[in-house]
């Protein structure tokens, strides 16, 4: 990771240190990570978000665990050490239970520290260094994708614009520092298009009803002090109207993406790819390929979660000194409690007795989409084909 | 106006009140207009807001101070009259200098009065007589107009719908009986379908910033008990794919509409245009023909206003107390204060430094319209032609 993008996850062996997401944007607060209740903890408030995120988080918890008890008679044997992870690892997967990468990772690192138990003359020391292997090599690995992922996709873009020196991108929720465990997916392009100076401007949409762009993306973008202006998801079709020959390429992530490249994201998503559309402008998705689920033929046979109606109808934020609102200002000052502490506060945006539907993703077809961007290379369709192969890329047959 | 449809604007000879908007959705409460500093004032801070019904206001404030002041010995000639009336309009203005409705309607009264002052013989109380019967005329007017814009509105939707019975529309911002002077363009197309019993429901868009769709359209529609759900405006297009048989049309109102049929509207009304098109359902723009300026050509001709940055980046409503949230319901309880009050609150929802970019309307081209909805009958393009024929249409030529 350069020293330039935003760490959420600081990890050396024997300490890991979070951002506490509940704090931000308003808040820049660390907080160490040092038992596995903690970590537990961190996850189950949200205190981490994101998938990858949420399972670096819980693998590196244990390792800093494992590293602080590395002298305790309970890891002597390899046997002991075995079960102790295993025992840690399934406390950990209780705090998201829904978490699929967190399950993924945890029967991973599982399965290694069982090859290595079974080992002829492992020791308990033999296991655990073989478990703060693993762990670090996912922290690594996910950060490295994601570094391929926005050199790939920052090459793309540049390859396929034809617009003047003045290159501009939209990106949707947040894909960033914040949710992946370091540089970001679709964030992870615009941080390598602005890192080679080819960036002059990044827009984010704030990605209604969580506000995951207003809050975390701005607050990336904001922080490595790269050009940026936030839009309401509505106004994206308008942008595009305006700066008909800047916008690059729309940017986004992804949940899951189909066998057939049909793909799963955030809400609002699909919307985006179809005003990309209607203004010809090239609509991206990046992902790592584990996102990419073969099981899945198309995106008719993912379905669809609904969230709770209060998620829409209201909104939690800092209470704001209405004394500081200036006319031509976005910046105003926060109360705060006697101890300094900002009062947060939440308010209700809806009339009462509305109905609301809140999906927390939709579903974007193959055929809105430009180009699926992972860690291994760039997916396009061959002319003509509504569908990505993804099984024949990721099988290396179309590399 | 019957009896079933809201009515922010309470009046007959004397009297007027208003629903004050400023407490909506969270309290229905009317206050009276008795004096041209209270009409006055609730321009100015919003306790009444719409273009067509700021106009109606104004023009209602006078006519109620008129009958109060009618035995006084300062409008005893036409010319005292006359003058009295003339300077309390140009007050009245003052209190929205950017309202073309407001001016628009001033100007008529005036010209209408100095008419009558000018006639032989004509005297104080016939001048005050003939601005109430303009005055009154112009309320009564604006709702038979947009009950006409919803009748035309809900005939057009019926003849080319055709799906099955269960029949849904989407709406986005507030064009309803707190945007005019009752029952509404846009929403008095859905109040016209749902009083025929042709509409099984209703959506209504959030539209971001200012929510006049969750807080006002919401509560329109909950007070009249037309089923309906509120989504944020990025979810029209999810819902879109997940009813491709049920949604008969997006309708919408317009800001200005040009000779050629472009539309400017509230932000992000041209994306939800755009998703119409993808998905091939009817999207109708509902207005009166005032708001059809025939010396606009075109849309390129219409200059985008920008608001305050922090409109997005900030919001008020009342606070919630958290205990009251549950997870199956959007209904919440309010703080109160000792008085029992709802407390208000102003939050933050973005992170600090990031630019705002904050277009009031955006510019829905003529192309992705597929009929514009007066009070004098549907307008269409011919086959082929990208474009409205408003001029031909208003002079009566194509009707």
């Amino acid at each position: 990771m350069t020293s330039a993008t935003l760490q959420a996850i600081r990890y050396q062996r024997g300490s890991l240190e979070i951002l506490d997401q509940l704090l931000l944007p308003h808040q820049t607060k660390y907080i160490p990570i040092n038992s596995l209740e903690l970590g537990h903890d961190a996850i189950k408030t949200m205190k981490v978000r994101g998938a990858p995120a949420i399972a670096i988080v819980a693998a590196l918890t244990l390792a800093v665990v494992l590293v602080q008890s590395s002298t305790s008679s309970s890891l002597s044997t390899a046997e002991q050490a075995k079960q102790f992870i295993e025992e840690s690892l399934g406390y950990l997967k209780t705090s998201r239970p829904t978490a699929v990468n967190l399950f993924d990772a945890a029967h991973k690192l599982a399965a290694g520290v069982r090859a290595k138990a079974k080992a002829d003359g492992a020791t308990g020391q033999d296991v655990v260094q073989k478990y703060l292997e693993l762990a670090e090599r996912m922290l690594e690995e996910d950060v490295k994708d994601n570094m391929n992922i926005g050199r790939f996709g920052a090459e793309f873009i540049l390859k396929v614009w034809k617009g003047s020196e003045d290159l501009r991108v939209i990106t949707h929720c947040n894909t960033g520092s914040l949710a992946t465990a370091g540089y970001g997916t679709a964030l992870g392009i615009i941080r390598s298009l602005a890192s080679q100076k080819h960036l002059t401007h990044a827009y984010c949409t704030e990605t209604r009803p969580y506000n995951q762009g207003s809050r975390l993306t701005a607050y990336e973008l904001v922080f490595e002090q790269i050009p940026s202006t936030l839009i309401t998801d509505s106004m994206a079709s308008a942008l595009l109207a305006q700066h008909p020959d800047k916008i690059a390429a729309i940017v986004v992530g992804a949940d899951r993406v189909a066998a057939n490249g049909d793909t799963a994201n955030k809400i609002g998503t699909y919307q985006l790819a179809i005003t990309a559309r209607y203004h010809n402008v090239p609509f991206i998705v990046a992902a790592p390929s584990t996102s990419v689920d073969l099981n899945i033929a198309s995106g008719k046979e993912i379905h669809i979660e609904v969230r709770p109606e209060v998620e829409v109808t209201t909104l939690r934020g800092p209470v704001v000194d209405l004394d500081s609102i200036k006319k031509d200002s976005s910046d105003v000052e926060f109360k705060k409690t006697g101890e300094g502490d900002v009062v947060a506060e939440t308010i209700a945006v809806a009339a009462r007795g509305i109905g609301v539907w809140n999906p927390s993703f939709d579903v974007t077809p193959a055929e809105l989409i430009s180009a699926i961007v992972t860690e291994k290379g760039v997916v396009l369709k061959d002319d003509g084909v509504q569908q990505f192969g993804m099984k024949a890329f990721l099988s290396g047959e179309s590399i």
